[in-house]
């Protein structure tokens, strides 16, 4: 279980259609990466996975999705202006720029400049005047629309608290040495989940929070015990927050931050929000003459006006999807020396649901009953299924072990005349015989749980 | 059916939480919108409708999901840098910029500058260094990735003509003047497809592309005599393309753009491939010394390579939302001068799936069975279900009316003691009474067919 290292899962990523480097044809872009025909079904699965176990199977939670350019004044008061940046070195010799703590070692001590704070965030101009006012930056994390959308929401819904708002999009950061395949990149997914609390509540909800949260990763074939929990403490200690509870695995390059949950306190409703001192806010948060909304929920009962606190659970797609890759890929040895490469997925995260396989490529009975089984299948909206026909069954059943297929089932001369089919599983190799009646109620066993 | 004019839809999709203008907090950012709880489950309803009819329903179309972030070259290469333009006027009298064709009324003719040509790519630097040559486009369009990831598709899944690749994404133009809505914005997001074919057979593949299309639109709600064909003359065709056929809708501005179909012959493939001058292409391209990649496919017998022609359907996800909830919206007379606001959204892009409302909001028994019915629908993986607990059934009614919701599940007292329920179809009014023990299969019956 799990990969040696990630030149192994960069090359299966390659081979079967995973990821490719973006932009490859004209010497790629660092820290930019492009999802082929498996990736991109196995990132929606995942990021529909943590949507259903939050917006459709809670009942205390919305959605949204709000758009990636970014109004200056919102991240202004965010204070990511002010503090989302890396120290940043020059090495007089090489002529090179590295982020401080990532200095490779052929660089001499000696050589380097005194780091600079960069700030990581994209800008572009926006509108047909370039005089450099008219810009909007590339939000560098989901969870600021969520605030500034904060009364939009209540307005709509009559929320009251506690409830949360939930979001998945692309965020980007400029990251100054991005590296280890997706894991540090310049453009990348979120998905965060901002849970409003009665202020007192918050510690409750965090820890709460924390243990949702893990038993979510353990859905996803990451057990509990593959995660360590950190408390981020000191300098790391991002400057909206009380407490950080980082979820951290061992990729194969390090043990590093899966997730993040964060108590954001008050602090980013207090600051996106007018008239700021008629509203007890305890985070200490800048003066905003800016804003046109009072960002608070008023008490059912006694009417107070009442800014939440916010816990935040913060994961990244791609880093999801590099663990989940990672704690699915096995080297199995088989038999006479031979050995499969084996990708267990959990069912519902697999790119390919099933692979109907008629025995032969050119016989038109198999192959029409191999299309007919498989429209039906795919008729049950529970993903991608197809039709694999390349008349070699061996060869087939390697490939969808290799990509994670939990089923294969082939469609022989018994099919056609007793009906029955021949299911194949992934993990176990076993083969069974089943009716081809009883082929919908198997596969909705696996995937409607 | 559909709405007299825009602000009847904007006033809807605020009230009910579909979209709210982006940054709304600090004043708004021209052409950029936000999608709330209900928008964010249309959305994702009309891209999950697309991409199954076609990478899961056929079985010739791969996905892809590539960066927004590319490389200058691919748009060099593309025609984007010297075409992308929209002519751009200057009122010496208001100081404002405007796109030539839409000039206010009241800015006077002698007033105006010469149009000049505005790119409508955005720009932004990527890396440490800030010296204007370190840069990548926010893509214009979907599309060039495809055409970029050709050969790593081809490669991985071993496809052969013809064949297509479908991505969603979003894309960005900086227009000059954003109107209408989401019609035209910034941000937003597309659908395309490049479908790969014989070069030859390309014309009757457009054909047939644009007839698919039109079924799609129809099964999205938009019948047949409600889209016009308009056929791209002149200067209005892209350069990069053979014929285009548009698909036109009467939006509650006009009648505009829903969809374009063109046909890009061998332009990209050929513009961005390397060794032009061994493969037979047709377009007039650019002489590619950049490229690494030879984006042809070899014909299996003759082993001949191909550049193959492409059949792109491009539709915008912003447009088809607008479109699909323009002819969906209706106002409906009831008796006593009464009226409801109907949405008549085809039910698998309806942002709620049912709505599952006890009889009374403080009956723990009612809540409770509530709660357990909409676990059961929500297991099944086809949508949002909800409970609406707000103990007023006329108002829900009303409510779910007005957002699309196809049924009504109520909880009374009746379901406790004879396990019957009362369903209420949305478009109808009808109700009919239902036996708990039914209920999955009634809904089966709608969602999945």
């Amino acid at each position: 279980m799990t990969a040696l290292n990630m030149e192994e899962l960069v090359a299966l990523c390659k081979r079967r259609g995973f990821i490719f480097q973006s932009s490859e044809v004209y010497g790629g872009l660092q820290g930019l990466y492009d999802f082929g025909p498996l990736g991109v079904e196995l990132k929606n699965n995942i990021k529909q996975s943590w949507w259903a176990s939050l917006v459709y199977d809670r009942d205390d939670i919305e959605g949204i999705d709000a758009s990636i350019l970014t109004h200056p004044e919102v991240l202004k008061y965010s204070g990511h202006e002010d503090t989302f940046t890396d120290p940043m070195v020059d090495c007089k010799s090489c002529g090179e720029r590295f982020r401080a703590d990532q200095v490779p070692e052929y660089c001499k001590e000696e050589d380097l400049t005194e780091p600079r704070q960069f700030n990581l965030m994209f800008k572009t101009n926006v509108g047909p005047v370039d005089d450099g006012t008219n810009f909007a930056y590339l939000r560098p994390e989901t969870a600021q629309q969520i605030f500034t959308n904060f009364k939009n929401v209540v307005d709509s819904t009559s929320r009251v608290l506690p409830f949360g708002i939930a979001q998945i999009g692309k965020a980007f950061r400029n990251e100054i040495t991005p590296r280890n395949f997706i894991f540090r990149v310049r453009e990348f997914e979120q998905m965060e989940l901002e849970y409003f609390v009665n202020p007192g509540s918050d510690e409750e909800w965090h820890d709460k929070w924390v243990d949702l949260r893990l038993s979510w990763w353990e859905e996803q074939g990451i057990p509990k015990d593959k995660i360590e929990l950190l408390i981020v403490e000191g300098d790391d200690l991002a400057h909206y927050s009380k407490k950080t509870v980082d979820l951290m695995y061992k990729f194969p390059h390090g043990i590093e931050e899966l997730e993040g949950i964060a108590n954001r306190t008050d602090f980013d409703l207090g600051s996106h929000s007018k008239n700021q001192d008629q509203l007890s806010i305890q985070a200490n948060v800048a003066k905003n003459s800016s804003s046109n909304s009072k960002l608070a929920i008023q008490e059912i009962n006694s009417k107070e006006w009442v800014v939440p606190f916010v816990i935040e659970p913060s994961a990244g797609v791609e880093r999801a999807f590099l663990a989940i890759l990672n704690e699915a890929y096995t080297v199995e040895e088989l038999n006479e020396g031979k050995s499969r490469v084996l990708l267990s997925l959990k069912p519902h995260l697999a790119p390919i649901k099933a692979a109907v396989i008629p025995l032969k490529k050119n016989n038109a009975e198999l192959v029409d009953l191999a299309v007919k089984l498989k429209n039906e299948l795919q008729n049950l909206k529970l993903g991608r299924v197809v039709v694999e026909n390349t008349g070699n069954i061996g060869k087939s059943y390697r490939k969808h072990d290799e990509i994670g297929t939990p089923i294969c089932i082939t469609i022989d001369y018994d099919t056609l005349e007793k009906g029955t089919l021949t299911i194949r599983e992934r993990d176990t190799m076993e083969q069974e015989t089943l009716d081809m009646n009883n082929l919908k109620d198997y596969f909705l066993k696996i995937y409607q749980n």
